[in-house]
């Protein structure tokens, strides 16, 4: 990134994950003047190596802007440890709780803790910053965002800011079915995504009384008896998963009252198409956030802080 | 096995799985002469390998006595493939279905196929075994049988034999969280089995709207809050995983209306020993199969098909 190009940035954002770092440029109204990203995740920067971290994903383009970062840069693992927030958490709360890095001009975003009914904790890291940017902007906010990934995140919204969310290991679950489990096995690798093998999962998650465990083996027995073809039962794996998430997440809506509502899909693209053909079937009306939602909601706490250079 | 030990046995009966064969010498009344086992599965030994395997195995004490073999062994991968019998299925049916291995005093039992009422498969092979040999001798027989494993298999039984049967893939999913997921990283290992965190994971998956793939996360939210500690995560794990097994399991026996009944495990002492502590909180009435299950049930299947030498 030269550093011509970013001399009127307001704002340096990263979004610094486990695995990769990207920083956005941004000028005072939050349009991205440039982007670049790197394989400086925590995991593979790790204690002491975070300074120079920056300045190697920086380079010559660091420019004078203040430094907001999200994501497990803020965990115990990372940089400094930014403390959970409490949901019900709105942009104000968020701001407030901006962890900054003794001796540098970084802030970090803190990630989010809520409990259930019983008590049963969840959290997440990263990702209320992509919420906040896809709240931001919408003729109506959207009161259910979900954010595909590894471990998959539903978040439900309203005057409250972010009130509760949920997360579901879809992602690692088939990662590691199709890497080292017996059903993996027993799946080729087919030419494209097999569309009907994945609906034909999701349609068995979303009977009543579809239990994980169990419909999971259906893969094998399918496969076993010959009604499904080994090029498919990689898709008819997701299938199933993704059918679990949104048959459990539907009824986690529910219980708050949350009925209906279109649900708003942030994140990689081929990943919201697999989550919004689950969705359609579960009935779901399906809405794209933004492309950049994790810059826009650090440009939106950073402002909201009063970290905007002039 | 000494050679003077068996001449007396009527039936050579091999438990042969994919990774062990086990063979048993019983006498014209069932009951066992003598014993052997070695790492002899269907895995390691594979095609072509099947009668040296078998050699190896019965050494000096192969007697006369016919042999009767059950497991992988009849499965595509082993010696010769004994199709699926259909579900309901007897004693009658499945002694009828025994397969011949051509060439040699060899016979393999079948598995059995079950259809669901949206016609998804399920299967087992080896199990059906252990049940008829839990079935035979009980004063009143048992209607709910429960064979723990990698596969756990649920068995509803009645005047047609066994009805239908559920596989629950609880065993393999703990292997790939505890061996290869973010949560077994998380996760030190105890001295003991910790059965207060096993019975906190099977609570979380009875509630009502549990939901593995979420619920799963939540040893990491309680570990990362300090709810949790390292040393209790894995048995949390197993909690979760055989809490939503038998939630599951206990909605499939009520749609075919079984309610109330005593589940009869056999295996494994001590994952039967879990799988009671399980089954206790989910309100069951536990009773324990014989332990030599599956020679009893190849002798019972070997008895009616006329195969017991004179």
């Amino acid at each position: 990134v030269a550093r011509e190009r970013v001399v009127r940035s307001a704002l340096i954002a990263i979004d610094w994950g486990t695995t990769t770092a990207r920083a956005y440029w941004l000028d005072p109204a939050g349009r991205s003047l440039a982007q670049t990203s790197a394989p400086l995740g925590v995991q593979q920067v790790g204690a002491g190596g975070f300074p120079a971290a920056l300045r190697t994903l920086l380079g010559d383009a660091a420019a004078d802007a203040p430094v907001i970062a999200c994501g497990m840069i803020g965990s115990r693992q990372g940089w400094i440890e930014a403390a959970y927030c409490a949901c019900p958490a709105d942009l104000a709360t968020i701001a407030a709780a901006l962890t900054p890095v003794p001796g540098t001009r970084v802030a970090i975003v803190p990630g989010l803790l809520c409990h259930d009914a019983d008590g049963v904790p969840d959290v997440l890291r990263g990702e209320e910053t992509q919420i906040l940017g896809t709240l931001e902007g919408a003729p109506v906010a959207p009161r259910l965002i979900v954010l595909p990934g590894t471990h998959s995140k539903w978040a439900r919204c309203g005057a409250g800011g972010i009130e509760a969310f949920a997360t579901f290991m879809t992602g690692e679950l088939y990662a590691l079915l199709r890497t080292h489990s017996m059903l993996g096995r027993l799946a080729t690798d087919g030419n494209a995504f097999d569309s009907a093998a994945f609906a034909r999962g999701v349609r068995t998650s979303l009977r009543a009384g579809a239990a994980l465990s169990h419909d999971l083996f259906s893969a094998r027995s399918l496969a076993l008896t010959g009604a499904l073809a080994p090029e498919g039962v990689a898709d008819y794996l997701s299938g199933l998963l993704l059918g679990a998430e949104v048959a459990a997440a539907r009824d986690w809506a529910r219980r708050d009252g949350v009925e209906g509502e279109t649900v708003t899909l942030v994140g990689d693209a081929a990943l919201c198409e697999r989550y919004r053909q689950a969705l359609a079937l579960a009935g779901f009306a399906v809405a794209s956030g933004p492309p950049d939602a994790a810059a826009r909601g650090m440009w939106r706490i950073a402002r909201q802080a009063g970290m905007l250079a002039a």
